[in-house]
């Protein structure tokens, strides 16, 4: 593990722009921890920026689906996040950093850190003149002070990938859950929309314990993954004329009544209008985190909220604190048989990035994994 | 106590169409009750079916939030719904009555009944020929079998005839706390809208212990009773240019995030979509029970539900096992000092109960109460 | 399906004393099902009135974990208490009796039916002078009106006579959920004490998702079943020199802290004492519904609750509303590779029903199913 | 305010040993606040300390009730805990400093930091060389790195010196609520013990809107106190012949059945097994935080917890994001007419602090409070 004077690292220098550079490796401070980056997942939100930039970061490093082995460890640190030894050798992911003293959101609400102002992780940090190992797009990742890590050591490296969208998932099913949703084995739980959180989303609510899963896409590719993530019933919604008629079919398969519950994972405000009309008389939507604004939709407060007293909440993200919650959840998953690691469907080294976008873009498969190399 | 034969009561026929008709008394069976009607308050759902039958009940006898005094009861009957005994003297009140086997929706969901395919209440039941005498717009009221009925003998006629709208807002909070909103001595929650239900659900809050309440609304007059009921900061809408600047007057007031917490009781489905703008990160919203379907509004899933993680939850009518809980919430009010008695603003006898409608509908004063006579 | 004129049933009639009997099979009223009984489980709490009558009522026909075929439907009834249809030849299983009018608790607590003063379920039922066929030990069962009765046609026999005992552990579940015990993928679940419904348990604790499960108990062999029912850790207490030994081998298993909730389902006061050494600061604790009266233990309500602030709760048999749970648990369980069939070690015929009786005296196997007929 | 080159403070230096000493005031570091003490409140465990200094921290200056005026502000220090300004001139409250990175429970349970191993406030903080001025017996204090800050202008001295004592009562009311306790308008609630926080306790629940509030004590002058902070109904255990005879009576206000629930303050580990007698089915506990391991208790897990359904939780301090419930809960109970004020009952200036001590022992008054002086 010599370390060597220069590294490189995949920058967005402004929309559908990479450049793969090389920057000089700066010597780590006594609350910094080095990391040689093993490989990290393309998320919706890295394209959305190679896209546009909407949140004027460029240049950047991206990459926050990430995992790497630890080089050097500075002096002040003993352990990780939830007190276990860190050293070189470890293999670690990050979640969020420390929110800032500023935010009136995260004091004095403790749970609610992901709601801060400047909710920062590595991977969608603005470059820096000395801080350029900033995401996990890169060769090397500088943890900087103030920054929460998690060696995991016992998980393969697909999972390791796979822990940042697992804990979108289980975010969102603890949101379920606080909003007084009743999610027990006979729950009938719809998820609406079979991309990549998606997906995960299935694979949460069958480790649950969750006996009744309806899927809902307009690809059968997906929908077929679906199934293999834990979906009992697939619908197409190409397949009905509207949404009446598929709010029959999910009536059917619901005692005549609707679902309990439904996660919406689209990120289409129609299909979120859409979906009240799948649940019953007293149920709950769950509006999961996509990174995109896709504008407005109509909905009738009497009819779809007030005379069902349906419960709408949303999932924004995760905290810090929920990361071990994703790593347990995704050992059950495996072992109870959802085949989590086919999830990752396509590899692409880093130089190769911008394929690897583009495959993303395509929408083909489901998570691309970009390796840092050798 | 002799019982005449026959009894008068008012008739809606059609829209706009009320008659004071007279009817054979029947005796009761022995799981019924014969009340003599004191009492009852009009409510906006009995406007609402004077101007236009939308639920097609007529021929029938309104209002649903009345008292009397127990002339009969039936031999098999020993006590009210919560075990007291019932005698003839004694002065009640009535809550839903049993839903029917048919309902899927009550079933094994036992919190759930009020949102029954087939809720009834006296005052909203059709008229049938051996039954006439369903609602408290008439001189007596024949309680039959598989009816709740609670004896309250000591509350004043006034407080009686409030239990039933204050069952409506005491549930509204049972739904908000069920949600999982925060709701504490600190917490600062919105009341939007201050007609009848808007004041009673403010009463409830401070009641309640919450330190910070900001009553909405754009009639500087019913913004005063706000303030009596409770509200410790108003917000006349019609003042600000638009919701941008009414959410920056709320964010004033609220350490610039905005409130925790949104009760929406105007039944407008624009008040609703702006509501969103005046609640914080991780706060709430309840839309709360009114009758009448006012069509849609749009939201932002996205910045309105999920970036911000907003919980919203509807409320629709209550339980009958709710009725206690508004009974003590009634006697705790006026113990702080909230002048209850005082929302009745207006009485008619039963023979003016058109003028008592007109004046409902001339949105003068608060509660009307119409009174069935010596 | 013709109905023979006679059929048996084995009556307690005291203290140690099973006669197989022989009754008229009445005819059945309007609201009243007959059902052909196929195996019922032998539960703990059979036993213990086998051995003393504690509750004083023989004569009796045991057998409340018991499953049947429907041979003949009252006019009246046309569906299952969930409403599926219900004709002959479906296979059924039933959960609790209506509370009656004159119990306090149930009255208004809707979740509450299960504590009501005279809870009542078939099996548990004194003989009457025209009803016999009380238990499902025995040829017939007749459903009076009042009951709730399940199709459950899509299901084994082995299945079905567990849906009761999985209905206590689901129950249980609930009961933890319902007291804010923080119970996800990452959670560290103790269960003390591996009997039947320990065992259950464990595998509803295995089906929810929980992946870190420590069995505890005397018995190597329990032990062994534990593991299969999804115990992670096994931990045998005659293995340590006490408590603080055992609560150390917990710490070991949990970071140093303890475990985050415990069950305690050994129905022995002592242990109920010791489980509190092994809880984390902040956690909790369920005792589980067994059916006998240990006597008392010593607890520190200081250190033991206020410091460390434990939240204990028990858990009671189950409700009616609970038994579609426990079916879709069963379902799911099996789903995971959980062998729930094989909880059934021994079946017996009716006739030898005191061979049954002693065989669980015996602690030997785990469930014990008696098969009334043909 | 120009400081002074010495002040004075009161250091307990072993059992029953204090001494007024005067320490250098040292200069405050950028990120250290100096304020001058006005006021501190007597706790039981000042007393406890007092008598035996069971913790072993003496030399000590104790007084953790207190509040101040500032004088000096560190130059990085811009606001308080909840983000408003503070700037010398400003009346403040300190709570909790930040837990150390090594405690395993507050690491990723951030509700649970007052269960920390290390748990600190000032008034219960070792002497140090650099560092005498760490409690409110004192004539200044000195607020150091990662503590806990709140402006609190608007407050009377009084109510200041209250906040600590109240932080107590509300958090165990939402420990009470966080364990699923149905705690409405109509809940009956017993508060066992009226000492300073049993009083406190009635306070917050009178304000929390519960309508029969029950308390119990031994002493006639502290259940006339109890009146006055809104018990409804008080009980003299003392007269009555045994904890059956005292469930009798408290069955005889709870409708036949026993409180919903019931908070324990008495400290006295006797007291917690009476208690259970009083709770219907269904109900709960709170043992709320008392400093003293006042030793075991027996009672019987099969009757007390499991057949009734009982939960029991513990309630420990407080944390720092409770502070403000606390505030608004006095401003409020206030309003509703509450002499919260009129709790405390003696005041002793600084160097009559033994006398304040003896007070205290000899249960006279309610809460004996310390002041600084000019
Ligand atoms: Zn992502
Ligand atoms: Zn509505
Ligand atoms: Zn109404
Ligand atoms: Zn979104
Ligand atoms: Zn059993
Ligand atoms: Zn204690
Ligand atoms: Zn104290
Ligand atoms: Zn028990």
């Amino acid at each position: 593990g010599t370390v060597p004077a220069y590294a490189r690292a995949a920058v967005l220098t402004g929309p559908k722009q990479v450049e793969i550079r090389e920057f000089p490796l700066r010597a780590i401070g006594p609350d910094e921890i080095l990391v040689k980056v093993e490989a990290c997942g393309v998320c919706g939100t890295d394209v959305h920026c190679y896209n546009s930039d909407p949140f004027g970061l460029a240049p950047v490093v991206l990459g926050h689906e990430g995992t790497g082995v630890v080089i050097e460890v500075g002096k002040n640190i003993k352990m990780d996040s939830v007190g276990k030894p860190i050293v070189p050798g470890d293999r670690i992911v990050t979640s969020l950093m420390e929110t800032s003293e500023a935010c009136m959101i995260a004091k004095y609400n403790p749970l609610k850190a992901n709601l801060c102002d400047d909710m920062r992780i590595y991977g969608l940090l603005p470059d820096e003149p000395d801080n350029h190992f900033n995401g996990y797009f890169g060769e090397y990742l500088i943890i900087r002070p103030g920054s929460s890590v998690f060696v995991v050591n016992d998980m393969s490296l697909e999972l390791r990938t796979l822990i940042e969208p697992a804990a979108v998932g289980c975010h969102a099913l603890e949101r379920a859950k606080s909003c007084g949703a009743t999610l027990n084995f006979r729950t009938r739980v719809i998820v609406q929309g079979c991309g990549p959180i998606g997906l995960m989303m299935l694979a949460v609510l069958r480790t649950y314990g969750i006996n009744t899963l309806i899927a809902i896409d307009g690809n059968p590719g997906r929908l077929e993954l679906a199934r293999k993530m834990g979906a009992d019933e697939t619908l197409n919604y190409r397949d009905f004329a509207g949404i009446d008629e598929l709010a029959d079919a999910v009536n059917g398969m619901t005692k005549g009544v609707g679902a309990h519950f439904g996660f919406q994972v689209t990120g289409v405000p129609a299909a979120f209008s859409n979906l009240f009309k799948c649940i019953r008389r007293g149920g709950g939507i769950c509006e999961v985190g996509h990174f995109v604004d896709g504008g407005e939709c109509k909905i009738n407060p009497h009819l779809d909220i007030c005379r069902k007293e349906i419960t709408v909440t949303g999932s924004w993200a995760y905290n810090s604190f929920e990361y071990p919650n994703a790593y347990h959840f995704l050992q059950r998953a495996e072992r109870i048989g959802l085949p989590m690691s086919s999830l990752i469907t396509h590899r692409f080294p880093l130089d190769q990035i911008e394929e690897a976008f583009a495959t993303n873009i395509r929408q083909e498969g489901v998570k691309i994994m970009v390796e840092a190399g050798s």
